[in-house]
């Protein structure tokens, strides 16, 4: 009989969803890692982030305002201008951001030294 | 006029790009998780992971040996078993996955704390 999931697994399954379920997917940390770089424009975003298209970048900024990454301000002069800045929370997701970029960096690395 | 994205944005863009290309998705670091706490028969891991289809498994696991972080052994006695277990490089992946149970972790504890 197969033993069932310990604690400490389902805990890491459970916990490790959760953070997939807000931050998951393939635009959603690459925009805050855009934003901590100073791109705080719609097109500005768009430019930085190879491969993003308006409507995706503008429903994860949607998301990201919504979970409290993200700080959305209008600017009523004329033109109008919109702004989106990182907010605290954000600093939240450092040892995120850091494990997951050593870690692509060396997978790359490794992919090259294959070839 | 905006600034183009520094260096450190790029390079840290292209190498979160590359991990999420490769561990992204909803399922692949939870199969991860349940194949280092033992899990390692088709159906254990189905019923460990909640929510995962058999057909989604499948392709997962077939993608996660693919890239190298997942064995599959067929012992052909009679009945015929397969098993899967992971390579020595997912333990790459330990820091990722520390970052990111950690992250989830707080965050729920955040949201429970603001009900």
């Amino acid at each position: 009989m197969e033993e069932k999931c310990t604690n400490v697994c389902q805990n890491h399954l459970t916990a490790v969803g959760d953070a997939l379920y807000v931050i998951g997917g393939k635009w959603k940390l690459r925009i805050i890692i855009a934003l901590k770089d100073g791109h705080n424009r719609f097109n500005d975003l768009q430019r930085t982030i190879t491969g993003i298209s308006a409507k995706v970048l503008s429903t994860e900024l949607k998301d990201l305002e919504m979970n409290g990454f993200v700080k959305r301000t209008v600017h009523t002069g004329t033109p109008v201008i919109v702004e989106y800045e990182l907010t605290g929370y954000s600093d939240t997701l450092h040892e995120v951001l850091s494990a997951l970029g050593n870690w692509g960096t060396m997978h790359r690395e490794k992919i090259r030294a294959e070839r």
